[in-house]
């Protein structure tokens, strides 16, 4: 149980674990703060939080646990802010979606990684942002992946998975580094594909008729295009190595599809069709 | 109305147009050809079609409308054995998803391309094939594109844009090629992309565990990567200069910015995203 929770951050993320443990029963208060006391309003009238004060400093005082869940680029600034203000027992956790570089901005403001900090990253997510869009059950069986230290304190990554699991999520834990690598591959290289191509065709010159004529694949390929530029600007430059290095691997790949397409090799791109249908089946089974 | 309707393969394409036509009530009978009786017998089994005739020769004789639904590959080799068993008046259509390639085809096989040959794509499919996965409304308010020749009988391009409209559809006219770039842009480059994606992760080390670890922006952004490989192999072969002019493009504006992520350049990034994002949008809203 959570006696007051505060969340940095109520959108989409913040704002959807917030109502999956007020459905559970599993917090007793829940103070939202941000920049925005218009957009923490709305929390209010849509019964995501209780109350919320923009002040940073007064809105974790007496909070036993503290999600911090705005974009990457704005952690080092929050940690900052909150760093003298935190209570003695309070859990401190994020929900960013690369970690080395939360670490390192911890690192940065407290002068060393808190021993009470549990960097943590839930694998959930929509196309939209803001809280109006979040949802009670948007962790119901999804992943939330810890990456802690190994100094960091056991009962407070207890208190952080158990949080979790409350909203429905399966936890695990692995190192920063190694998330990262796994994310860059699975989620911020398809979005970066994804953004590319819909640049890319929207500087075509028939690009008007191109979407005209676009049809259900291409939307679903493209939905996560819709996502929060400002997130996924922080993504890119918070991973950039890791998301580098699949972006050279898969020119590479493309490029040699493309040669095939050029020698019209028939076998060559059935194999590769054949081997991607077959993976990607046997994602979904599962 | 169509007395009677020959469709030479009886898969999602070809067993959605014939399932849409019976619901309507728009053809008196329709008899499907391919190669495998097992696989016709299914569409008779499943009301599909009313009849089989493996013998195309036999297949086309007395209908007076032939649809050929197979993919781009076996066109030629499908034209050259109905050509001297078409009845006079019968209008010949296709389903293609590259429409150069099948006027090629025809003209290799009947020497000049008929003037009851109406080539056409219905723009339109799922990532499931075969005719268990056909649909009476999969051409419900979705565009087919016809691609007549200067020389191709207006009462025959009448009499294919009635049918598709009796199953719901939307026609329209542009040229072959035109109808090539469009469709490289907006189909065959996001399915190349998507089959090059899931096979570069399948070749990583850690494949199992990214897999895993892939969320449901993964999923839709993969969905296309589960189509029939021997039809996209046809379609990269058939397509392949516009395809590949694409591919070009794409990778030029990827290593772009990839060179952002390097640089760490968050102002080109984020225009990149958001103009992709507005771009995506207003599509979607369309």
């Amino acid at each position: 149980m959570i006696d007051r929770l505060c969340i940095i951050g109520v959108g989409l993320i913040g704002g959807s674990l917030a109502r999956a443990l007020r459905a559970a029963g599993y917090c007793r208060e829940v103070v939202g703060s941000g920049r925005d006391p218009a957009h923490l309003q709305q929390a209010v009238d849509l019964g995501v939080i209780d109350r919320f004060d923009t002040d940073l400093e007064a809105a974790v005082a007496g909070a036993d646990m503290v999600l911090v869940a705005v974009p990457l680029g704005a952690m080092q600034t929050v940690f900052s802010r909150i760093r003298d203000h935190l209570d003695d027992n309070a859990v401190l956790t994020d929900a960013g979606s690369a970690k080395a570089s939360v670490i390192e901005a911890a690192q940065q403001s407290f002068g060393r990684v808190p021993e009470r900090f549990v960097p943590g990253h839930p694998i959930a997510g929509t196309e939209y942002s803001g809280v109006a869009a979040s949802l009670p059950d948007l962790y119901h069986n999804r992943h939330v992946i810890l990456t802690p230290l190994d100094h960091t304190d056991t009962d407070a990554i207890d208190r952080v998975r158990r949080m979790w699991e409350a909203a429905g999520a399966v936890v695990t834990s692995m190192d920063a580094i190694h998330h990262d690598a796994v994310l860059a591959a699975t989620s911020h290289l398809p979005h970066v594909l994804a953004f590319t191509l819909v640049d890319t065709l929207s500087t075509l010159d028939d690009r008007e008729e191109l979407f005209e004529y676009a049809a259900g694949g291409f939307r679903d390929f493209t939905r996560i295009a819709s996502s929060d530029p400002v997130m996924w600007r922080d993504i890119c430059l918070a991973n950039g190595d890791a998301i580098q290095l699949l972006i050279d691997r898969f020119i590479e790949d493309l490029q040699s599809l493309s040669r095939a397409v050029h020698t019209h090799d028939g076998q060559r791109l059935l194999d590769v069709f054949e081997s991607a249908k077959q993976a990607r089946d046997a994602f979904v089974k599962k």
